[in-house]
């Protein structure tokens, strides 16, 4: 096995937990909008129509659009699901960037601090550029680059966007290893012949999480966090 | 005048010494190889097919091409002018290289670390991306991330690489500063509402320069080095 030059990160769930980063915005949303709900619960609506609105512009229904946007388009339907309404346009807009405020896992600096001393490490993310070069400022993240879905003009799982962060390396896909704590991220990267590595995050959906809990591929790395993998690969 | 939320930088001449480089580079070179020659002669003569090589790719002559395989396609055509061939392809696609083993500015390491504070700094160049990355890591350039020729499929000046990045950065050209040591590349960004600022480089070209000694525009700044820039802007 040839040791990966280039490290792909998953960041939602991998590196940032939105979960818990979502929830402490709703709850200033809230108290800013005279909203009283259940913020957590509101993060598991939201990211539930993640997948969904993805597919509206892979199957065409939607034109292009960047996940910042989408982030608004799926805040506006779920406020809608949870019977809000009224709540003005700029204050719409500033809580779907709250996307962009999400804070890392406690281990994730430093994991992939040690992990940026040996390899290339890149964002590849749903996230378009802006977005993830915000968060990243803000949760100190040290990316060498942020590749990701709005360069290959597709979402995850489409093979455009693991192919177009190959090639912008100049790499092999046996070259880079995709890191993520979803199985099916690393099934697509997988079948394109790149390394992979599954990082537990048992709470990235609150402690009831059902999903993700174990490696359910043959995956090249487990790991337990980014300190963990930056061992292994050591 | 809006503060610039996010610069992007020129490298080759603006944050990197590539004449010295390319010179220290080439001793190593002409050592292997059993070649004499004036290395920083040659670093001209090899920076001098630069701007006709863009051209090339801008005029249909080549299709797209990344700076990599042109700065090898331009270092056999330099070799050849200077009556060298014979050269493994090896040593030939490893001194092409040189242009990812650029030392920087003694001042751009600590201006671009204080200019990231307040700034959204990324590498616009004419660079690939893996070219541009792989330069960052050896000389510790940081980057919030790297954009550049490659994403918009033309070279500088086409005005696609200025809008590309502000695109990717969700921003209006207004508030994005083109930082650079070269007139012309400001006066492309300027035509298309950018903020400027030039920086002095006058010995991008060794001792004997004669171009981009002062600003010949109207910029909106102009800076001795690039800690000098982030005291002007802040």
């Amino acid at each position: 096995m040839q040791a990966a030059q280039a490290l792909f990160f998953d960041v939602f769930g991998t590196v940032v937990d939105w979960r818990s980063s979502i929830a402490r915005e709703g709850r200033a949303f809230g108290q800013r909008n005279g909203l009283d709900l259940d913020w957590a619960a509101f993060a598991d609506d939201w990211r539930g129509l993640y997948k969904p609105y993805m597919r509206k512009v892979e199957d065409g229904e939607l034109p292009w659009t960047i996940l910042d946007e989408l982030h608004r388009l799926m805040l506006v339907e779920a406020l809608a699901q949870n019977g809000i309404s009224g709540v003005p346009d700029t204050e719409v807009l500033d809580f779907s960037r709250a996307w962009r405020r999400l804070d890392p896992w406690p281990d994730s600096v430093e994991g992939l601090q040690r992990l940026k001393r040996q390899h290339i490490i890149a964002a590849l993310s749903n996230s378009n550029v802006a977005l993830m070069v915000a968060m990243a400022k803000r949760a100190d993240l040290p990316w060498d680059t942020v590749l990701g879905a709005e360069l290959a003009g597709h979402y995850k799982p489409h093979p455009e966007v693991y192919l177009t962060a190959a090639r912008l390396m100049m790499l092999p896909p046996r070259a880079c290893m995709m890191v993520a704590a979803h199985n099916d991220d690393l099934e697509a990267a997988k079948a394109l012949g790149f390394q992979t590595a599954f990082v537990r995050r048992p709470q990235e959906h609150g402690p009831a999480q059902t999903i993700d809990l174990e490696p359910t591929g043959d995956w090249t790395l487990v790991a337990d966090d980014l300190p963990d993998l930056a061992s292994q690969l050591s």
